[in-house]
């Protein structure tokens, strides 16, 4: 039997140990506060907006919503971004993107002060993930796939992975922070000639391209563990990267997917919060 | 036959290139200068110190050197890395590390201005090399390691490359640099289990973990290009992280290799001097 990574308990878990912390905090008359900045009304991000919404509220944790019209200015979102590093009371931001075309995203990222950026988008976070510098944050999903390892006891130390997908959001940063763990780790992407060939030989396979379904069972192994990062709607439904039927059957007794939904998604949100509390803990910690 | 890709030959392409921009520079009034900061007399940094020198000088490129006391104390350091980056007559900044242990280094990593890091200290360097910001440079003994390929001819895209070693002056970087060149890249280090098994299936393998001749002939495979970054001594003789002599038996015909001493360390040398004049034309343009 293929072990399902199921995302409930890890968030359970995530949880408990984030509840007898914010209520640290409150004592210290601190309520950990995420911004949320959204340019437009994507569906997605209003979508996501609300689950951050509702699992903020559940813990105690409190949001305040920046909203920009489609059409706004970059400077009308620096403005915002300027307003949120100033303001104590807010201990993360979370900005959605892309941004809109005309608006240059890395400037924007980078205007977000280190310590308030909980998704890893800025270039001293990033640093801080490829260098150790211990600035900033890892991105969220990123984080959440060595949640997901910790919490199933899967070995990382010496191990084999290999990363399908090279993007700033999670294959770079994911790569790094597996290789900080002591992992092997291989970096494949859309210009690898044979990526299966790769997939096969490792321990953890994580899968970050969003390419819907495109993994199918000659990139598995008996016993491997493979992250399902991928987040696709085909015919209406939610689906991973991974084609879920054929991986199982190839991962066999010993081996351990995420499935999709139900999977790091969840823990991705639940990684987020975790940073908000992360940074008022650094905050009061001075 | 195993090709031998020395240095020489890049370093007078090299110096051709840079002949030409460093006369378009002087054109515009503008004399290319290098500061070398130094913290004490150890031999390696003096030595190196004379041969940037002797280089520097060859090209037309001016040096100031900033010498401090072994016992410099940390706000010493940081007044010059001030200097540097406020004279507008200072293009590139060479600090000579590692620094005494009672400094922060990475904190005066970070003080020095990202459009003169030349050598790809800073962590806004980092996160260009990381991230494709295009801030700061790449560490120098990386970038040589793509010009050696690219002089030569050697594929990059789409080939399958191993870094040994993941230290932030060579194997995160140079790794991060082959991979923006559509290169599948493996990242192994000390607790990697079996990295001979790695590097048999590279066509690349880039040995940057300063071990003198640690990899022998089980490291490689017939065609493969070695690049071997070690700068080690052993029995007063210069030599690389690569057993050289078994090392050549190995690649046999089509396979190629970098020798120690003449291969990456002059070309370093050269990449130092050409992001010290990048930087300059970098001010020209405003």
């Amino acid at each position: 039997m293929v072990k399902l990574l199921t995302g409930k308990e890890v968030v359970a878990a995530l949880r408990e140990d984030l509840a007898a912390r914010i209520e640290h905090l409150a004592d210290a008359g601190i309520t950990p506060t995420l911004a949320i900045v959204r340019v437009g009304e994507r569906p997605d991000d209003m979508s996501y907006e609300r689950t951050a919404m509702k699992r903020a509220e559940g813990l105690g944790i409190a949001v305040r919503s920046f909203a920009l019209p489609a059409d706004a200015a970059q400077a009308d979102l620096e403005a915002v971004i300027d307003e949120v590093n100033a303001d104590d009371a807010l201990h993360g931001c979370l900005l959605f993107r892309p941004l809109p075309p005309s608006m240059d995203e890395r400037a924007v990222c980078d205007r977000l002060a280190p310590e308030k950026d909980i998704d890893g988008i800025s270039s001293a976070s990033l640093a801080g993930v490829f260098a150790d510098t211990g600035e900033g944050f890892p991105p969220a999903t990123a984080q959440a796939c060595l949640e997901i390892l910790d919490f199933y006891g899967i070995p990382i130390e010496g191990k084999r992975a290999v990363v399908l997908g090279r993007s700033l959001v999670i294959g770079r940063p994911v790569a790094c922070m597996l290789l900080a763990r002591h992992a092997t780790v291989t970096l494949a992407h859309s210009r690898t000639a044979d990526a299966a060939a790769h997939t096969r030989e490792a321990d953890i396979v994580v899968c970050a391209t969003g390419r819907a379904r495109a993994y199918g069972a000659e990139f598995f192994s008996p016993g491997q563990t493979v992250l399902d990062v991928g987040i696709n709607f085909e015919d209406g439904a939610l689906c991973g990267d991974v084609n879920f039927d054929a991986a199982i059957e190839a991962l066999g007794e010993g081996g351990a997917i995420t499935p999709v939904p139900g999977g790091l998604g969840s823990v991705t949100t639940s990684v987020t919060m975790a940073h908000v509390v992360a940074a008022a803990e650094r905050v009061l910690a001075g």
